[in-house]
């Protein structure tokens, strides 16, 4: 269904137009449930992934190409001028969808797991890119899914969406319950849990030995693993680092390629 | 020598008040041959790694914990106001430094190698975010050097210095003077050329054989190497990745992804 929308204060457009604030975003996700994608291979993709549509903000040139995953959703159809004139939006992308969220799976039916008998447990990453781009690369590697720690950001908020290319729709994730029990829970599922660590003191996760299913904890850039979960663990990993570098101090990996390097890893057949 | 400014339109601040315009800011940089580092750390290795100070700008309370390193360096001391107010710059990192350019070493300087016998080689990316991550990895995993093609995006550009935390200074990088003889004067430096590419039909990096000096080509995420540097190098090599992924045609690795796990199979000993 087809609404004509020339005004970019138009209250039919309050999903859309009040993304400059983070704070009355991230309300407004949680209150109605909603959240964005952002382009058209990104909306094809939530779609595809069975999040009903609230509705799709686009311009007349942008529709076509999205017409025939639509059906009979309801559509924003605004000038390139509104359109542009929408916080943070860039005309090219062309078009964006509110979605509606969908229960999360619980942590079991995650755990319960897929065909390669690996999982992430990301503990407090709070940056949304970091988050996204980590789902990207789980996706790309074969990784069963994703276990969130209660604080960790939210893969549906908008920047983790778009980095993530919507690979935060087409690998399953669930969110801990309880900080405390969680990788105890995770243990019982039958995983061994591998902490990565940047100890280089520690076993290289490429030679590691691998139980049938593995849970690999990751934690945040600066503040690393907290050392519950480090001393709860199985057995700490790590990526071998450049000595020189490890003893300048200066370098050492940003948390998407440990990640990245760490799931290559645990991939190994 | 501390000089107290109080007003941002001041023209000794001229290195730090354009910063809004990123195309006066490419020729800024270009024509009086200057980057800016940002907070204390990067600041630190810059001067570390002997770039010449022009000027440093922060505020009373950011100039102590680098007053060791500044020497007799022109300061210029402004309020938290004047520095908020200086372009995109966040308070709390309390510090920018303008430095001096220096001429880049020569390709074959690069290329005469370090104690890993492994190099990288960009072609065209564009991105200097994805350039910044790419020189971080291969500093913290040991890679000796980095060769950029003509059109590769600048390392000392502001935020590419930012992402790398500094480590744009502690890798060494040549530019390639020319696109289509580029490949071979690396070859001819006795280095074993890989191409980096999705084709999953190729060798992947884990097994293939390395010889005692590997060059290892990286091209951008969306267009990847082209295909006279694929059909030129020696052998083309892949990450292997999930084929319900590859399928599905919906997850790739973001090119730093791709960069890291390539980096770390091309360290193996």
């Amino acid at each position: 269904m087809l609404e004509y929308v020339t005004d970019a204060a138009d209250p039919r457009l309050a999903d859309y137009t009040r993304l400059r604030d983070v704070e009355l975003r991230k309300s407004l996700e949680a209150s109605r449930g909603l959240f964005l994608a952002e382009g058209e291979k990104v909306i094809r993709r939530a779609i595809g992934a069975g999040y009903p549509i609230r509705s799709v903000l686009t311009t007349r040139r942008r529709l076509d190409p999205l017409a025939d995953v639509l059906g009979d959703a309801l559509v924003y159809v605004v000038s390139d001028e509104v359109m542009s004139g929408i916080a943070g939006f860039q005309v090219h992308r062309g078009a964006l969808a509110s979605m509606a969220r969908v229960p999360l799976p619980s942590m079991e039916s995650v755990l319960a797991g897929g065909s390669s008998g690996r999982v992430l447990v990301l503990e407090d990453l709070v940056d949304h890119g970091n988050v996204g781009a980590i789902f990207r690369c789980a996706a790309a590697l074969g990784v069963d899914g994703i276990i969130l720690s209660p604080r960790c950001a939210d893969p549906l908020y908008r920047r983790a969406v778009k980095v993530s290319m919507g690979a935060v729709f087409s690998i399953p994730y669930a969110r801990m319950d309880n900080w405390f029990t969680g990788l105890e829970q995770i243990r019982e599922a039958g995983y061994q849990t591998l902490a990565l660590t940047p100890d280089q003191s520690t076993t290289p996760i490429d030679t590691v030995k691998l139980a049938e299913r593995v849970a690999l904890l990751l934690g945040s850039e600066g503040d690393g693993l907290s050392s519950r979960w480090l001393e709860e663990a199985d057995e700490p990993v790590c990526i071998p680092m450049s000595p020189a570098a490890m003893a300048a101090g200066v370098d050492s990996l940003n948390v998407v390629a440990a990640a990245a390097i760490a799931c290559h890893g645990l991939m190994r057949t």
